[in-house]
């Protein structure tokens, strides 16, 4: 089945993680894929605006069907072969209940994570200002002391709903990508926590942003947030 | 089962509105509710803060599960009561890709129509600025065309992915509310067929909200896009 999958993708990106993640945990490895360049904007180009007409990354096919939303992707692959590879997704109502709402709230946070680290790229020149900045960095501290909060309430060395599910595979790239841009872990210590517990696990390893490891230095965008 | 189960919500929210017509289709009339009003500033009281730290609508209970992301509640509701009322979800795997992924891009469409609608909401005054507001509009009309182009794929007077779906749920709210603050039934015609295909459906009729019925009349301010 693997053969009648297809990925572009770029590196570094959570959604596109996301589903890489999910395709191993799923033994869906050997599944056709293309790396593609974000600074050489072929996000943009005629290949992925084809199949995904926002220009954005990832684009996933299986068979003829194209996903390109990372979170439809992943609740497709996890309701389609649920039997296969890890199981994604608690049956018992209220695991199930916290691991969609954990998942669906994982966007927020990578929303506001991008809205600081590539603010220069989303907001055009005439229209960036201090408050701007000065706000949408509030906002993401705020919205990571409330992940502080939520692995607090989970425990120490626990998932974000019992099982490692699609929170984790939603949610892990983008702590992933905070601590890559300078989140501190003194004063972030359950993040940094999960981050650690998580970073070695193999579905993780083995997708990790190849461009991470080729520079292991990264960023201090967010090291005073 | 519906005892069990609460919502507080606020009127014509497109989140709010999802999670009802969910639970309209599921059958689960007689849940308690609990209208809240945005105007007051309900949606920041310390009843809602507590179970919804971001002091959004809706807040939707199961049991003792909190459910306050709207696609996360309603992919809930039908993963746990699949044969209950209307299947929300298509077993096929093409009719099933093609529904998570319209839904979720539903959260794209709701959040560039909210940037328009609501842009002085969200934007303190010192940040506003012409640029900024054209900018947002030129987004939401391409946006808007993408969906005419969807509806265009799937033919005259059908869902967004077969039957009636997740998606419909998730995007037909948005689409209300677009008509609501003005869209030219001219110009997006393929949306204004889909609004008038759904808008009469019973989940709809029912959960319609209160206060678009008392004040018919809406807005206009997407009436030149």
């Amino acid at each position: 089945m693997a053969k009648k999958m297809s990925l572009l993708w770029g590196s570094g990106s959570p959604p596109c993680w996301r589903v890489m993640i999910t395709l191993e945990e799923k033994r869906f490895q050997g599944y056709k894929r293309k790396l593609l360049s974000f600074e050489a904007g072929e996000h943009k180009s005629a290949e992925v605006l084809e199949l995904n007409p926002r220009g954005q990354l990832p684009v996933f096919k299986h068979r003829d069907s194209v996903l390109n939303e990372s979170i439809a992707a992943c609740l497709f692959l996890e309701n389609q072969y649920q039997l296969k590879g890890t199981r994604l997704l608690p049956q018992t109502p209220a695991e199930q209940a916290l691991a969609l709402q954990r998942m669906v709230e994982g966007i927020t946070l990578n929303d506001k994570l991008n809205a600081v680290i590539y603010y220069e790229w989303f907001v055009p020149e005439e229209e960036r200002c201090e408050t701007g900045v000065k706000r949408s960095r509030e906002v993401l501290g705020a919205e990571l002391q409330l992940w502080e909060k939520y692995l607090e309430q989970v425990g120490p060395g626990a998932y974000l709903a019992g099982a490692f599910s699609l929170a984790d595979v939603t949610v892990f790239p983008s702590v992933a990508c905070a601590f890559r841009f300078g989140l501190s872990v003194l004063r972030y210590p359950k993040l940094a926590k999960y981050y650690s517990l998580l970073k070695g696990r193999a579905s993780i390893k083995v997708s990790w942003p190849p461009h991470w490891l080729e520079s292991p230095q990264g960023y201090d965008v967010l090291k005073d947030l």
